[in-house]
């Protein structure tokens, strides 16, 4: 069980606390999203760990774990913090700070610390079964992107491109759920994270297609670009095709996330466009569409088999436009396994 | 500005930490979204406000704000705790602990404290502006409930529908953006949050439909509850629209949020059904789906005129179905105003 994996590495923690929905999962199987309500799974040293709840959401009762209930008259995180008792206690990066205030303003006695290491050091090597899950997420992502490209014609709006792509998941897998995506053109694809809007496809346009689905659970993520007639950025795409090339060929174990990073940073900047390569290569993804590790100049941590990221090199020319091609790898043995099989010629749409 | 009227209710504090993307969209006009990277409004007690902002994401430059740009390979935490330098640091609920975390170590000098209640205080209360864009986006999400009630035959899926709602909302008005629904039949009706999935609709089966869409970044949100055949639960959708009207009557300035709740649940109760209204009866809605303040049994705050908020009472019968209605609301002078339209009778499909 996951639960007693993290707990052979919690040291001296006498308490760790999850919070993040999808980390909860990871550990006990059930998701439950709980909005702005306390949801927390405590993970002792050792021994049973109790998932605290609000009644509200009808719970999927387990016996290798316990559960406490409370409803919106109670002060759930005084509730936690009095069943932790005492000791050195463990959060996860993404818990309310709400909460923890509360938590130590109630009870002197816990000493609170950063823990997200030791989640995220369990969540980034997926197993078998993870494995065979993002491999699928991203043979649909692959279908879809397909019947994308048949929606892109000069006059269509980005939005109109947008809504279309929960359906077009769901009728290419029943069991995939869109989680949305970007679709952006001209000069709204020189934003790596642009928000899709009423903007009208036209002639001379590039288009930056971002998107994925979850499937079981599991998280696909592709990005495309695609021209409209002539293409005003040929020299720019080969160069981010080139550095997507070198960062996948430098991905196998042993390498540190910053050496794949450099690879396809290398090649951007040797052709004169570094400035307008603004992110880092690519970025974790399993249960989360970005999960820690990420591969960026700044991250020393060695690459292992079974850890999942994206390749995600761009380059964006304000005002103009952009470039960017995403494929996700699966670390082998001795290289990577690239999970994304839909072509990425530089494709003209007429 | 938004910010000037949050400086002059911050007494004590030396500083106030804004961290919530639609917090700080209130406040700045401005809306980014930085995922797991550090987005922070630093606002003092007197004088500029401050972003603190990921480099890779493009800024809006705006003369009455400061800006503070870092990128991945900075410790942002350790760069926001040095410029706050010391004094009493007010933050959101919603700041990572991990932030605070390595705010803490940091930085000594630095008191935290929780301070949403003053950001709450602010958002809770909409303006002539906001509440013009909140009428309208529940009239464009009453227009899509008409289209998704067409879509209700024998043997569609949940998921069938749920995938058609954004583009529904995209063809009713090209500025709504769906933001999901809950669409559950039969047994998943019971859970006030079920998850839409494959499951087909069926002869005897009641139908939950919750959902809404952002119009220029307001929220919608409306419940509706329809049945296949003959009605099986016509006594408890009667109970659940009497408790809602009954909620909808008192809403008033002067009144506590709780006695809006009180005289939706006391229907309920005296129609026996009291342990399976298992939720309050509703909740603050704005640029966010859920804003405090909660319509609940604990909530002791007094209504006022420009709030906006839910009422949604709910009956939920384990393994069989639920009922719920829900309208939004929006306090005036003397009463309230219900933005939605679309009808609550008890209606069949056949």
């Amino acid at each position: 069980m996951r639960i007693n994996q993290i707990q052979k590495i919690m040291q001296e923690l006498d308490w760790l606390i999850v919070s993040n929905p999808k980390s909860i999962e990871y550990f006990s199987g059930d998701l439950y999203f709980c909005g702005e309500r306390l949801l927390a799974l405590a993970i002792p040293k050792e021994g049973k760990a109790t998932l605290f709840i609000n009644r509200m959401f009808p719970v999927n009762k387990k016996s290798d774990l316990d559960y406490v209930q409370f409803d919106d008259t109670e002060d759930s995180a005084l509730i936690l913090a009095q069943y932790l008792l005492e000791g050195k206690v463990g959060v996860d990066h993404e818990f309310p700070s709400g909460f923890l205030l509360r938590m130590t303003s109630a009870n002197w006695k816990l000493k609170f610390s950063l823990a997200s290491d030791l989640i995220n050091r369990c969540r980034s090597i997926k197993d078998e079964v993870e494995q065979q899950y993002m491999r699928k997420s991203s043979l649909i992502n692959d279908a879809v992107m397909a019947k994308v490209r048949g929606l892109l014609k000069v006059g269509v709006s980005e939005v109109q491109v947008q809504s279309q792509l929960a359906s077009l998941f769901q009728s290419e897998d029943p069991e995939a759920v869109s989680y949305g995506g970007i679709i952006a053109f001209g000069a709204n694809a020189a934003d790596p994270h642009g928000v899709s809007g009423d903007r009208i496809l036209r002639e001379g346009q590039s288009i930056v297609i971002d998107m994925g689905c979850r499937y079981r659970g599991y998280c696909s993520d592709m990005t495309r670009t695609f021209f409209v007639g002539d293409d005003p950025m040929q020299d720019i795409y080969l160069t981010v095709l080139a550095a997507n090339l070198a960062a996948i060929e430098a991905v196998k174990p042993g390498v540190r996330f910053c050496d794949i990073d450099k690879a396809a940073r290398d090649v951007i900047t040797a052709a004169g466009y570094g400035e307008y390569f603004t992110h880092r290569t690519g970025h974790g993804i399993g249960l989360e569409v970005h999960e820690p590790l990420d591969v960026s100049r700044s991250n020393q941590a060695i690459v292992e088999p079974g850890m999942c990221f994206s390749i995600e090199p761009g380059i964006y020319i304000p005002d103009k436009g952009g470039v960017r091609i995403e494929d996700l790898v699966l670390v082998t043995k001795d290289g990577c396994e690239v999970l994304n099989h839909y072509p990425k010629d530089d494709e003209v749409i007429l």
